[in-house]
């Protein structure tokens, strides 16, 4: 190695002794009789010292370093009079002796410093100089120690990873496939997967019996803000187990990361029906960190003349601990938040229990002290809470209220990002309806078991076949679902129908599957975590972007490296294809 | 878990205990008053008895299942009369008082034994029963097994694993890319990466200074045998090293890999300059687990008037121990063998060393026992021993003669799989000509750097540069090669100008990473293993096919998911793309 030590390694222990650094130049202050050099590798920052009185000509070599310069230096490591404490470092300084230049830089468009001055674009053009700012180098670590541990963790209960295709078969069910044209078979195309859920099928029905694998996996979609076309999965299977042993495994991986990563103690994950999920949090990823659960008014306040709730399919609120003193503004601009199209609320009633016991909203008109009170009662509001309400189609009303509670959250600040809530969210419904296609679809994939007890709704009631499914969710975000799988050619046939696909087209589509079913599958089921996410919830982000060494950008394109391109017309000919303009 | 054990864990310790086990049917004999059945899974084979005078109800129930039924069956553990030594739960059985038929299963297409009689085309076909034989199995498992203690070794010494991006950018030079159209950038094209070549040289400009990561890579390629479009590599860089650095670390991995997997301990890596292992071995990945290396006697035989070896560049030979002794149709059937197109030598030049001192050749007209003695000398030839002499233009004949002595090597048993002599193959050439275009191409990459004291020569004798490249050679498979990289922009260009790369190609191509150089590019290097390859060597086989939980075949098919295939019109369309007949 160039070096004998990093640049965050050496302290008090080590005075007196030579040492050989190796790294950038982060900042150079010159004061005259001695220049300053902070040496920064991913290790950390180590000072460095030039002396204008023991040796003009290395310190005025020294002056004429610019920022980000790469150099190797050797010295004598001493202590320092004017210590940093906050640094390891921090207590010692290198008083060089020898200095090399090992590359120069030009000036950065952006400092690299935690809050730098680039801008998102520039940022990412630079991606590899964003790359050497500390946030960034923290959650590339991060994300390694993640992956390191994940595997750790299953590899010592038993699973194997086994790598599955890249280059495999489009099925149009699902969202759109990157499809790759083969050469050699001109005329035909791979695709990438969106996931490798068959192939983890077919190891099952191989014998794997615990199949785990950390995946790249590829989605076409219109990108909406933080998602990314190319995406990494934990993707899980086993055999021989029921809903309870998934549950219990993958408990058992989370809780294994939050302690040896984040050194943190989870108590056993609460399990919630899907059903109480939308009725108490409007949502099928409640954030758990804070209490504000809904509850619906409709027994007592429907039949009181107020057309709006007389008209509505569902009447719901919550109660805000602690902000009955909201002023007519603030009351304007949560009316505001919730009429904003995404949420799409037509309006915001609210209640106000003042400290005296008495109340007073913003539908006095048509309700009195009386009829508040049991309002109150239902949300166990008490004396300075203020109780918001919403009205209208159940669907589209529990979302907004799920907004409106985030929202809350936030404003309360109940929702520390150091601070997790995991659950599981079960039962999911086996199909929902599509109006735009006329149809049931798989709410999670056509390969998901409903639960036997339901089978036989498939065919009086749909809507209400519950699947084993689940969710794992943590902080509201959906960290990862799965199911257990069916593993009956039959039943598999049965779902095929009720999804509205012709014998030929499941033959088509997932024929090798459905053939495979016929040679002992196993009873199986699996999951599949989103790494990314985990990692930025981890780094106690929301934004994935930053746990990604080189995403893409909203328009799926890498601006560093100007990718997608043009290719040649002598690539398009091998590949019999032509570009339509 | 349906299962309280699996069917490899049980032993004479648990006699008397309860056991509920579940697994595929692996065969089942009928004994009349007995029924035995061999119940298999990911774990071992457990024997089940099913007595017909005990539980006749039950025998008759197992009488009926079918091999590769999957079942679950409870009852005791006994003592075994009849014990099988060979497998560790040879000593018991399960005597079965509950029996669940979990999946039925048709008979498969071929046996589901260590030795099957399904052909190459049938077992892809359904690779899913393939996998379900021990030797598959024991592959996936040392697979699985490399990359976790590749991880752990890497891990250990500060190495990050660092996912790069799978959607790149099509680059012309080297081998063909596949492309994947983007439907947001219409008529634009990512490529699935080769490498990750130059994202992990800009992670060593970020300062990330030791990455690593385990990767799928792609070549569209005319497949030869036992190569995949898809393959897996050890994928690493370091910063701030020379080469030694980087050998001594993956040296290290290796070293590592064979002690905790195989148990074996292997010693220092011997050296070996790229143009010794062509003159000794004629090949730039010899296989030194055995001798026989070449001896060159141009100036010894030429001026004897055999025009053979007076028109001849190159002279050179290989003495085989003991096969002196072969028979003249022994001796037929090696000059058969040089003589297949695919060796392409003129024919085969042979001396005996009788065990009385003469000599007997095919050259006596040319030359006396004097001078064969000459020859033997060479050799080092002892009486019993064969010389076997190649003559014609260098290269051709070297690698004619390597494919002889390889051949001579397996005759005699001296390539034993289970044996491993690991090299650095080192000081490869930076470039070599290449007679289709009429110019210099990079022999690895043309990021590779020439030696500090070649690069003079690269106006004069270009084809003289050494350049700072190793490969990691074991038993004559190129295992993994790198380079130290150019850090410097200076010296980059250099190298476009004399790969024939006008400044607009080089800008066009790579100006994304030449941009990167002028930001404190560290001096780095790195290396790529090849692990499908690294796996199979493991396992002691040639093939890379059976390392793979689902490879294509030749075509570049899979034909269990029968891809690729046709997509719809429509998804062309949204991709604005046209396929020409």
């Amino acid at each position: 190695m160039l070096r004998s030590h990093n640049c965050g390694e050496l302290n008090i222990n080590n005075i007196g002794q030579k040492t050989t650094l190796c790294g950038w130049i982060q900042k150079s202050r010159d004061l005259g009789g001695m220049t300053f050099i902070d040496l920064r590798d991913r290790y950390g920052i180590t000072q460095l010292v030039f002396n204008m009185e023991k040796n003009p000509v290395l310190c005025d070599e020294a002056r004429k370093l610019g920022r980000e310069f790469v150099i190797c230096v050797s010295g004598e490591i001493e202590e320092r009079s004017n210590k940093n404490l906050k640094i390891p470092t921090g207590e010692i300084e290198i008083i060089v002796e020898k200095l090399e230049v090992l590359n120069k830089s030009k000036l950065p468009p952006f400092t690299i410093e935690d809050i730098t001055d680039g801008g998102e674009e520039l940022r990412m053009k630079y991606r590899y100089l964003d790359l050497r700012r500390n946030p960034l180098k923290k959650n590339i670590e991060l994300r390694h120690r993640m992956s390191i541990e994940t595997r750790k963790y299953l590899d010592s209960i038993g699973f194997f990873e086994i790598e599955t295709p890249y280059l495999i078969k489009s099925t149009p069910e699902g969202a759109r496939d990157f499809v790759v044209p083969s050469r050699m078979n001109q005329g035909e195309f791979y695709a990438l997967p969106q996931s490798p859920q068959t192939f983890k099928q077919l190891l099952m029905i191989a014998g794997y019996d615990r199949y785990y694998q950390i995946v790249k996996c590829f989605r076409d979609e219109d990108l909406r803000a933080d998602r990314q076309p190319e995406f990494t999965q934990i993707d899980c299977e086993m055999s021989f187990v029921d809903q309870n042993d998934i549950l219990e495994t993958f408990e058992g991986l989370a809780k294994y990361l939050f302690k040896e990563v984040k050194g943190i103690e989870i108590e056993k994950f609460p399990l919630m029906p899907y059903s109480e999920a939308m009725k108490y949090y409007g949502s099928d990823k409640p954030d758990i960190r804070f209490g504000m659960k809904f509850a619906e008014l409709n027994d007592i306040v429907k039949g009181k003349n107020f057309q709006v709730f007389d008209k509505a399919e569902l009447i719901v609120g919550i109660a805000a601990q602690g902000c009955g003193t909201y002023s007519r503004k603030q009351l304007d601009k949560l009316t505001d938040f919730v009429k904003k199209p995404q949420i799409g609320a037509n309006g915001l009633i609210y209640v106000k229990c003042n400290e005296d016991g008495s109340f007073k909203s913003s539908v006095d008109k048509f309700f009195d002290q009386e009829a508040l009170k049991l309002w109150a009662e239902k949300f166990n509001a008490k004396p300075g809470d203020l109780i918001l309400v919403l009205a209208g189609e159940t669907h589209h009303t529990r979302k907004a209220l799920c907004e409106l509670r985030l929202e809350m959250g936030n404003r309360l600040e109940l929702r520390d990002p150091s601070n997790y809530c995991p659950l599981w969210v079960v039962d999911f419904p086996l199909l929902e309806w599509n109006e735009e296609t006329q149809r049931y679809h798989a709410m999670h994939h056509p390969f998901t078991s409903p639960k036997a007890e339901d089978v036989e709704l498939l065919e009086t009631d749909p809507a209400n076949v519950r699947a084993n499914a689940y969710d794992m969710v943590i902080n509201g975000v959906e960290i990862g679902g799965g199911s257990i799988r069916i593993h009956d050619r039959d039943l598999q046939k049965l779902m095929f129908k009720h999804l509205g696909f012709t014998d030929e087209e499941a033959q088509n589509q997932f024929g090798f599957l459905m053939n495979a079913f016929e040679f002992g599958a196993p009873p199986h089921g699996g999951i599949a975590l989103g790494f990314d996410r985990l990692v930025a919830l981890f780094g106690g982000q929301d934004s994935i972007r930053d746990f990604i060494a080189f995403p893409k950008n909203n328009s799926g394109r890498d601006i560093m490296i100007d990718s997608p391109s043009s290719i040649s017309a002598e690539q398009l000919n091998e590949l019999k294809l032509k570009v339509i303009k």
